[in-house]
């Protein structure tokens, strides 16, 4: 889907507020991680709840990932509409019409996996696949003491041996995905948290692999722990997302070089935002709000004009506000801003579209294609 | 775009997470609003930035109203693609290539309508419509003390006198919208402050007057003010938007009648989720996060089932996390719960189609066709 009309513009004259990919920033992003994964002998399972974009969900395939992620059934459905397999499901399927959307699924793509963490769930999903006449591949979801899904450490074993019971149920393997460590600030104290349950996960694997269950997959990891979990010589894939696009909340946290900023993947997402009035001294007035720029993570920061002084905050659902400091040379109305998003998923999932450029100039759009599908 | 397999379907069958409408709901709360506005001899000119639905813009003129109002002209073009007349946009238009979309827009729509508040904005508006030989009508949008937009009250007059020589501009009134005291929680200090403000601005429409300048309009108010500014005899009509659809955050202030709740609208809106993960006493899991329902506002409460002790915190994009309380009686995986959302606005603006119902079950499916239109 791509609209000629903005092919070859610079990204100044586009229409805001907007969505931006520096496609330069992204492939490297993509290289780097995937280099990063190799180096450790690991695989890549990239989750696209980030991007919600099956053709940078192309780029990440093209590039060497071994399958993609995804969080819902609806979002499964894109990918395999885009003729995209393997997908990995990372939250559990529980109510009969997805199950059976999950089954339409498989039909399409024989080694969609899912993850399971309740053996009610375990036999439910046994019986909706045998009715199909086909085999499931699925992963024991392990919770990283968070609590949101997934069965305990000590639970795990016992869940791989009624799974490998049920005759429609492939067992893989494990996920543990520590969400609650992505964030700390600390890398010391993320590095500290990630292994102690990484860890956990890895000894479930060891008893899966000592009591003959298969566990060929033990997969996890996000951006924020990306370094760490590398360390954890069971683990065989990384379902990293946001290193990808970045966003003002993970490059505000600490890696292994930097104890301030998250470097290592420099934000190829941005937001183009208008000044729409200029009628006060210490502030102006930006096109981009609540609906434009996710109201979550970290403040989103000015990229350009660089060193501008400006700082951004929100302003209702309409609009924002840009603060002026001493030494910033007021905008006009009309002129365009460049932001850094606050948290990258809930962003990208407010638009349509994605303006791929290179050298500030538009190349391609493409469309955000699992955006709203969080069924 | 009505998909019939659900239709004649319990909500409670629904794929979550949804939206659903009560209709009987929405119906009463567009009759109330307009009742009253009509009480106080007021019109209505609804604003859609809240529901983002062509279908309940249609009802809400069906009702009586006399227009609609955007924030947006990507949203007016959808209106106008729609059959509706009359649209309003609140906010200012001040880029080439939106001034052509307007202009476009105005061709359908000859009532089309745009605000002002920066004078070389006037002097380009009227440049843009001269060049296509039209008129455009406008209003001098008010600054309610906030900065947001608008220019300043003592400003009014000559900005209003400015657009009155331009001859393709046909001014005709002033907007105060005082976004800033809509959810002030104290009725008391909500009614001081909202007539402070709107006080002002209706000084601006005697100056208007009494310069021969012409004023039919002045058009301001919000679901939170509609009980106090309809006592400002200047005040033609309300830009009430929240009052359909409702949401925690203004159910949780004061109206004139209760220092707790603001009860006169009921939700007509409820967002469907799933419980998922049921492994703790203490909490389940469900399929609503940051994606499904805005982070923005109130916390969302639960309205179904009754008096469950429940209470919703987001965790995470995909994931909500429901609190038991000792009374609660835990829910199975697969229950579903009903939800009253944070904030409506952005809530809305991220779900492709609000499920209708009639006493529990759905009767008809329309889409959010202004879903994204943040343009």
């Amino acid at each position: 889907m791509v609209q000629k009309d903005w092919i070859g513009v610079s990204k100044w004259e586009l229409d805001t507020p907007c969505l931006v990919i520096d496609e330069e920033i992204l492939e490297e992003n993509i290289r780097t991680m995937q280099g990063h994964a190799a180096s450790f002998g690991k695989q890549l399972r990239p989750h696209v709840k980030t991007h919600k974009c099956s053709h940078i969900g192309k780029m990440q395939i093209e590039a060497g990932c071994t399958g993609l992620c995804v969080a819902k059934v609806s979002e499964a459905e894109a990918l395999v509409k885009n003729g995209i397999r393997g997908t990995l499901i990372t939250s559990p399927v529980v109510t009969g019409f997805k199950m059976e959307r999950l089954m339409d699924c498989l039909q399409e793509d024989p080694e969609l996996m899912v993850v399971i963490g309740d053996s009610a769930n375990a036999r439910d999903l046994d019986a909706a696949a045998r009715k199909r006449g086909v085999k499931l591949s699925v992963l024991v979801d392990l919770d990283p003491g968070s609590g949101r899904t997934g069965v305990s450490f000590k639970d795990g074993l016992s869940l791989g041996r009624l799974i490998e019971t049920l005759p429609s149920l492939r067992l893989c393997g494990v996920q543990c995905y520590a969400g609650q460590v992505q964030h700390i600030v600390s890398f010391d104290e993320r590095y500290q948290a990630s292994l102690h349950w990484m860890g956990q996960a890895a000894e479930v694997v060891r008893q899966f692999r000592q009591s003959g269950l298969p566990c060929h997959i033990f997969t996890g990891a996000g951006t924020g722990t990306y370094e760490i979990d590398c360390r954890i010589p069971e683990l065989t894939d990384l379902q990293v997302g946001s290193y990808t696009l970045m966003d003002a909340e993970y490059l505000s946290i600490a890696s292994s070089q930097n104890p301030t900023r998250f470097e290592k993947f420099p934000p190829a997402l941005t937001l183009l935002t208008t000044v729409i009035n200029t009628n006060h001294d210490h502030f102006v007035t930006v096109d981009a709000g609540l609906k434009a720029l996710y109201h979550h993570g970290a403040t989103p920061y000015v990229l350009h004009p660089p060193d501008s002084g400006f700082e951004y905050d929100w302003w209702g659902d309409e609009h924002g506000r840009i603060a002026l400091s001493h030494r910033s040379k007021k905008p006009h109305i009309g002129e365009v801003l460049e932001l850094v998003v606050s948290h990258c998923d809930p962003t990208v999932n407010l638009f349509d579209q994605l303006y791929f450029t290179r050298k500030g100039k538009v190349i391609g759009i493409w469309p955000v294609d699992l955006r709203g599908k969080c069924q």
